[in-house]
């Protein structure tokens, strides 16, 4: 494989960062992967585990010399490290960021560089998974989908560089608006998680040491969705408040619906919801195992 | 092992009917295991199989000489099956169950028996599985929990019996009241399954072929979910209104708790929810795994 950039820099160097690095350097994507954070021991394990060839604690002098910028903070932080690091980026540095919402950065990170530096999002599904660096892989973008969401005002030559970028670490790229990418991400990436938790709280209002006897898999997999990262979702929940606040409408709404046809003992409607439901879950889960 | 009782009949023998059957036989705790059904051809098939020693298609033959008849229909099915049984069944037989839901059978069965007729209203949880006789197997209630649901009129003898063949096949028998189990089985056995169709719905709703793209493994788990056999869903829907409803609105207020907090961007009770479901969903999980 090619170089595709001669500098990466990545700021935040835990299991997502660690790994492009990894997938980088085993793959000879750049020449070198600079390593960018506040913890100095971390970054030395980040170096250990070669997913960076150097490290720094200062972030504009890590940047400085980057052709690629991976900010890979909690969500919240994203912008303030763009804004941060602006003043600092070469002519033609590309940043992007691997966050789990879209639109909020992407529209405020344009105004935030100067002039002949370019941010694109970006969004790689390797679930919502939080760690370490030694828990990075260097294939852990094998197969996935990398989630690009370029604006109208996108460098074409940035967005194909991280396309590139995204290609070559083993992922399919997959172009989006920010706009879309939050409003599919609140519908099938954070409600769920929403309804997890809202259901382990109903089951324990209930007081009762029983009740767990009673538990389908459907709901072990629910509590499963349960336990990730509080902070994360703080973030996300405050980074997509609209459309996720929209999702959790419409969702109301249909459970109303459902509510009604089980209380009016409408058996049609009932069995409407339940075989609809059954032919999109196979058909999502026949695309998914599918790879499509 | 020995024989609990001599004879046993099951009415309905698919994948549960069939593998209480196999598991009476291969532990030997019953002399004779007579199949009832409709389709002789399924019950030929049973025998085959090893699920039943004798089988007929006449329901008041079929249990004129059994000591314990277990029901394996629908839930819907199981009421009108007990009336129709009740003059063909002998002093001393008792009656059992495998329904999702349990007041409304337990509630009527007892009038529906004459003097000396027992029912004892059961529930294996093996999962919300479907399917015909070939799936069944005899060790399908090894290490399962098997939950018994006697109200103040209940046999003591009865109870005892269905204790001992729920211990014998494998399974830690479990005892609560028929409205303890509706209560707890519609906020974690029947809800989750109505979540995971309505935001199917909700997804489906969007038209979009990308969504599936942003679909994180919550989704992926509700989406498994929703794939059940709707008629069963419909059955439960109706037989355990009440307490669905009731777990309903609770549901839909405690979302709508949540809905706000992420208006008003109260990141305080948004780390406070997913924290605590963090906590609840780590605890259930350790205590299932653990078997306790």
């Amino acid at each position: 494989m090619n170089e595709i950039v001669d500098t990466i820099a990545i700021i935040g160097v835990g299991l997502i960062g660690g790994s492009i690095g990894m997938t980088a350097k085993a793959r000879s994507l750049a020449r070198r992967v600079i390593g960018i954070g506040s913890n100095r021991r971390k970054l030395h394990r980040a170096k250990e585990l070669a997913a960076v060839d150097i490290y720094t604690t200062d972030l504009l002098d890590g940047v400085a010399e980057a052709d690629l910028i991976f900010i890979c903070t909690p969500v919240l932080a994203v912008l303030p490290t763009i804004k941060a690091i602006a003043p600092a980026l070469k002519e033609g540095a590309i940043v992007t960021d691997v966050g789990g919402t879209k639109f909020e950065i992407t529209k405020a990170a344009d105004a935030a560089l100067p002039e002949g530096r370019s941010f694109v999002g970006g969004h790689p599904m390797i679930g919502l998974q939080d760690g370490e660096v030694e828990a990075a892989i260097p294939y852990l973008f094998l197969k996935s989908t990398y989630i690009i969401t370029p604006t109208g005002s996108t460098d074409v030559r940035a967005l194909d560089s991280l396309v590139n970028f995204a290609e070559a670490i083993g992922s399919q790229a997959v172009l989006m608006s920010p706009e879309e990418h939050d409003r599919s991400a609140a519908i099938v990436g954070h409600l769920p998680h929403i309804l997890s938790a809202s259901i382990l709280r109903l089951a324990e209002e209930e007081q009762s040491d029983n009740i767990f006897r009673l538990a389908e898999e459907s709901f072990r997999d629910m509590a499963k969705g349960a336990v990730s990262p509080p902070g994360t979702w703080v973030d996300i929940c405050l980074s997509n408040k609209e459309e996720i606040i929209s999702a959790m409408k419409r969702f109301e709404n249909i459970l109303a619906e459902v509510r009604k046809a089980i209380e009016e003992g409408d058996t049609k409607e009932i069995e409407h919801l339940f075989s609809e439901a059954r032919e999109l879950g196979s058909e999502w889960i026949r695309k998914h195992t599918g790879n499509e």
